[in-house]
């Protein structure tokens, strides 16, 4: 990502000079922006809560006919409207014919999720061998370790970063423990400098060179969680490599968030939800990246039927015929229901590349970056409350996506419940941080600037108070 | 159990002299059965196919209008009405709210496979604790083999059926190989005698007696996919249990079929899938279960997020809390779309008891069998083909379910396509065995009696020509 600050600026400038409104924190120039937008029309795509649905947005603090201000997409993203149909589709179909649906129809269900295939490697940078569409994340993580993690009397170690989603720190531990090692000596958690909450790449890459000898996986995430940091993933696996390490990355944030080259970056292998920017719904399918160099790998693995190659799947003479790439990653039969709403989710990502969207990206996160500076920043002379933010993402755009993750100079447990009564959403992390993440199919920069408003206004009467 | 053929041949005579119908092959015997069924309305709760939907039905061979004769549901059940609504409320609710839908609303997402447990547990027969609704079937039998199978020097193997279903076949030779044991050495699969099909209970309680001090886990189906035998699961896992060996049951085709008692039985660990008679759709959701005695067991396992004690999950200290039971062994957080099929099933078995379905499909089952016996038999004198069936299945009620594994006297592949193009969903093991499932749920006397017609017609024509 080419993006910086200055850029920003330098647009935003150029947005107030073609509309003559001069203060670039002015809410008339968020308007401007977004009518302006050559993709504003992918928000239509999706169904965009109102804020009088939200469940706990108080009529009385925000129109409920107003649009809510929804900057949770990396938590949940928001559903396509094409996936009503998709799903429903699939179900008028099992209505109409039962098993036969199986084999019959524009989708049938035993090979639905290839059907997926072309569209997610497009997302992650992958070949339709090296992808799989199937289970969920985390199981995603033992599918991978369960094969990949082969710790030797001195090559054993785990490295991944501090404070790791509990989710993958419990399934590294698990499989640490479970392949007959300790926490204590195999689980490397790498810590950020003292007073800093990021990591630097050249430390990550210093780590490896130092200690790679040891390490049998770095599994770092694609997108920090916490901090919405984007890792170099081409030089950790490159360093990784160096040492003779597997290098593999766990992409529940960096998921149709930022473009990916999995395949031309080396990657060994990787795993993702979909239900964050992917948007396919709570806990919907997972995927899976394995290299085209495994493509004839026969290691060992968790297999099931859906590892046997289709040709002969039927046959069932138990004797295995092992699918090549990540397609003899699979274990189990997919299941229709999530796999239609990727297909759902694909019909937008249809319609706009990632690269077009991420550059919108940029641009809608560093906006509300400027704002947060200009109008919370600490030494910053246009704050008018007492709070100040600072930003914990890192500033390059190369190491972030949608996310900026938001530090609170005071606990933000007054301030969270009066944002969400006044339709917002995003996500609090006690005692004082906020995610929030302007996604890039269907927010706009009305969307961050009204969610300033809200959180001037807010800060000022916790205030007052 | 307690049906036997005479208790239904009893039954048939005394319908047919309530109806003054004679001959008991009649056709109109069936409609009268159908019509007298107690439980017939809960075939109006599902969607049950049109012959003219079916993809590959010929109109100039069944009337389109008319009712498939869809004996299939052992391998896809059909739709619950139900289903489509709640599924569809989730997607509106999704629509309307986004990641607020984790915590509110009737069923809030990351409950949501919490609200299955009283039902799930129900068909199981276990407590809430020891059910879990998660991953897919194979998945399942991965997370639970790889906690249970602790091989030693001295106990080590697995005893399993032959011809085992692929998935279980090769999870289980993976799992073996995984933990660095020899499926040569490791794995054993029970043949039935020479000359028979089924396994003889006796032969599989002495072969534990025997050989269990070596055996560390026994696996078998609960209900045999291929031969329709419903194992004797109390007196194998009393058996496994004397001689220090773990016993398990993959329940693909016993859940919802037969009531289970898995608690009373003492039975160790088992899972499921809910696509065939839980009638969730294609590759839906699974399940599994771990007895009460291991509830504050913390063995080694896959861990993830949602091994996690709710109580706290969210604080996300890496500190693990492991929760009790079945709630330990989840991984990932539930899938809203495929958990609400299982809700919508779980409305129809809210509807009518196990026990009671059990009771009538041991006379819809008993009817076909009678039926096959009768028009089909080697040595019936009502025989009219030149082909002839015999039944794979055990005659003994207790020993076997819904489905009934026909064996063809000819291979049935100029048979079967004729079936099809006919308007009936049967399962075919080439080269001659069809699977046929008269589903208690929706299935009735009508359509058994119109797929034997259905079978002599084709019959018939293949002989003519
Ligand atoms: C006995 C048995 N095991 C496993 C499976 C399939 O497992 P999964 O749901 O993991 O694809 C089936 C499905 O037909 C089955 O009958
Ligand atoms: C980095 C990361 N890992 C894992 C998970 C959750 O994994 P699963 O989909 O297996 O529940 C999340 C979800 O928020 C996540 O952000």
């Amino acid at each position: 990502c080419m993006c910086t600050q200055d850029k920003v600026l330098q647009f935003l400038n150029k947005m107030a000079d073609e509309s003559g409104i001069k203060d670039l924190t002015d809410p008339a120039l968020a308007e401007f922006l977004s009518d302006s937008d050559a993709l504003k029309e992918i928000r239509d795509l999706f169904h965009y809560p109102k804020a009088g649905t939200l469940p706990d947005a108080d009529p009385s603090l925000v129109d409920p006919e107003s649009d809510s201000i929804y900057l949770c997409g990396n938590s949940l993203g928001l559903m396509p409207k094409a996936t009503g149909e998709v799903m429903k589709d699939h179900l008028d179909k099992w209505a109409k014919m039962g098993v036969f649906g199986h084999m019959s129809g524009e989708v049938p269900w035993a090979h639905c999720d290839e059907y997926c295939l072309e569209g997610v490697g497009r997302l992650v940078g992958a070949k339709k061998e090296e992808v799989s569409v199937c289970n969920s994340l985390t199981v995603n993580i033992h599918v991978l370790l369960t094969s990949f993690y082969k710790p030797t009397e001195t090559r054993h170690k785990i490295l991944l970063e501090s404070k790791a989603f509990p989710s993958d720190h419990y399934a590294i531990e698990s499989q640490i423990r479970l392949k007959g090692r300790t926490v204590q000596d195999s689980m490397v958690c790498l810590e950020p400098r003292e007073g800093e909450e990021t990591l630097r790449t050249e430390d990550i890459l210093d780590y490896i060179e130092k200690n790679g000898d040891e390490i049998a996986i770095v599994f770092f995430s694609g997108i920090q969680y916490y901090t919405g940091q984007l890792f170099d993933m081409r030089a950790i696996t490159e360093a990784g490599h160096r040492k003779g390490c597997f290098v593999g990355f766990d992409l529940a944030h960096a998921f149709a968030n930022v473009p990916l080259h999995l395949h031309w970056w080396d990657v060994d292998f990787a795993c993702w939800c979909s239900y964050k920017y992917g948007c396919t719904g709570a806990g919907s399918i997972g995927g899976l990246f394995v290299h085209e160099r495994f493509l004839n790998d026969q290691r060992e693995r968790m297999l099931g039927w859906w590892s046997h190659k289709m040709s002969s799947r039927f046959v069932m003479d138990n004797v295995l015929d092992l699918d090549e790439g990540a397609a003899g990653y699979r274990i189990s039969n997919p299941p229709i229901h999530t796999v239609a709403a990727m297909l759902g989710s694909l019909k937008v990502f249809d319609q706009v590349s990632l690269e077009n969207l991420r550059s919108r990206s940029c641009y809608l996160t560093g906006y509300l970056e400027y704002l947060v500076k200009t109008l919370f920043g600490e030494n910053s002379e246009q704050r008018t409350t007492k709070l100040s933010i600072s930003i914990i993402t890192p500033e390059e755009f190369h190491q972030r996506g949608c996310q900026l993750s938001l530090k609170f100079s005071s606990p933000i447990d007054i301030i969270y419940p009066e944002l969400v009564k006044r339709g917002c959403a995003v996500d609090k992390r006690y005692p004082n941080v906020i995610r929030v993440a302007p996604v890039h199919l269907y927010n706009n920069y009305v969307d961050i600037r009204r969610f300033i408003s809200v959180l001037q206004e807010v800060a000022h009467i916790v205030e007052s108070e």
